[in-house]
């Protein structure tokens, strides 16, 4: 047993873990406004907290400085997503390595600055120290917009969808490893959300969550938090592949047809996986990390 | 210029950030209850996430695990108390080592249930990596209990004072890095807080803030973010002590004796050190991390 499952288990049982088990959790909020005081509406705030580090992570040697601040909050924002959130907070712990030059210090807050204006993300706090390597710890909080989608509530027939084809992840992460270059569109490079085609789907889907670590894997944590079958309709290699940061999400086969119609009209290229049944899902998967 | 204060500087040009320079910062909340919601109540919300790393914040032949595991979350809670906050939630972001055993996981997580028991914190989310070194990212979230303390309020000719003798850090951290033993009942290794005396305190104070960097740092801080001189008395190099985690703060020259008062009932033995004056302070300091 590894020690993030060893850590995972004791989560399961001590009394002191609350909510745990989705991207994200919730905390309600409501307006008011005063000195000192982040103003905030009365929308729910979803919470997540991820890390990002070299060694584990990324080499710097795949990135620039610009791009790995970016997709340390890209990954962060994936979080408060696919609950059908909206990030609007972040919180920054940033481990800069004591080597680093001002120049380079400035362009990870390019980096830094350039997404949180696109997304409209709030940098409220955090903290800063000298270290050997780059690391991230990034709190995300955002405003929920309507229903929550979390990991619980398939039903059993329901249909396992990915909002686009997996894999190119798997391939580029395969390709660097072995000191090759890999192809920059991919989505170990490029990270960008579908965000009106989810915020759609929303209406009629029943899970909801983003593939960081691999479909097998997802797979077999829906199928022990639903005590359902997450079953593949076939083994893929691309179902390997973490980082995706595509949706992977359920629905009832009886919208299927508007599931279609929306992913054409967003030009998702979705896929459908698999079904719901009744039974346990366990893939065999090597970790992501 | 060290990268840390490049990256503060920065902080305060770009557009992104808002409301730093405090231990944490407040988001206002109100109670709603449903399905996967984390239960609040209609108090406001206060966030603070602080990094506690191997290398930088401690050496592992230190402190035991579980000591270690407790000190990264009181240092936390400790953010949360000195804006008259008190701890609920906790996010955690844990790099443990790859060497670690599954013995020395579970001591980490013995250290961090019996803290969070102990102040009712609940755990609720986070992300675990294997990484190189132990380090904790921790986001902790406290609720106000009346009027919130911050760093900005100071008036001129107030009292500066803090709420025991510091020093005994400096001590102890100077010994160990010279090779020696230190003191167990450190500040440095022994955290404890004088709760229902600040608590009493934040009735009639102007500012609050716990003395993580030490009084020098701190003072310099608060003379820019006030535009006030934060005048000591003497000078003395337990100025320079930090983590200490007890509370700076500052409060009129009538309430003195309400002071004493205070003290003497809560057994706290403060000092006061100094007086909030017209100009600014440049106390030279090395830094601490």
């Amino acid at each position: 047993m590894d020690l993030e499952t060893h850590f995972f288990k004791w989560l399961k049982k001590t009394p002191i873990a609350k909510g745990i088990g989705d991207d994200g959790v919730v905390l309600s909020t409501s307006l008011k406004e005063r000195f000192g005081v982040i103003s905030t509406n009365s929308k729910d705030k979803v919470l997540a907290l991820d890390l990002f580090s070299e060694g584990v992570h990324f080499k710097r040697e795949w990135f620039s400085l610009k791009a790995l601040a970016k997709k340390a909050f890209l990954v962060n924002i994936s979080d408060i997503l696919c609950m059908n959130a909206i990030p609007k907070y972040a919180l920054l712990g940033l481990s800069v390595p004591k080597s680093f030059s001002l120049k380079e210090c400035s362009l990870l807050e390019e980096g830094i600055e350039e997404v949180c204006l696109k997304w409209g993300i709030k940098l409220i706090g955090g903290d800063t120290i000298s270290s050997n390597t780059l690391s991230f710890a990034i709190t995300m909080i955002g405003e929920t917009r309507g229903r929550v989608l979390y990991r619980k509530g398939a039903k059993k027939g329901d249909l396992i969808i990915s909002s686009a084809r997996v894999g190119s992840s798997y391939k580029a992460l395969h390709s660097l490893l072995r000191g090759g270059n890999a192809c920059k569109k991919s989505r170990f490079f490029q990270l960008s959300f579908n965000v009106g085609f989810f915020k759609n789907l929303t209406r009629f889907i029943s899970v909801g969550l983003d593939i960081s670590d691999g479909i097998y894997t997802e797979c077999n944590r829906l199928s022990k938090l639903n005590q359902l079958d997450f079953k593949l309709f076939k083994k893929d290699k691309r179902y390997k592949s973490g980082e995706e940061y595509e949706w992977l999400f359920c629905c009832a086969p009886k919208y299927k047809v508007r599931l279609k119609r929306l992913a054409k009209r967003y030009r998702a290229n979705i896929e459908i996986l698999g079904r719901v049944k009744r039974g346990r899902s366990n893939y065999k998967d090597k970790k992501w990390h």
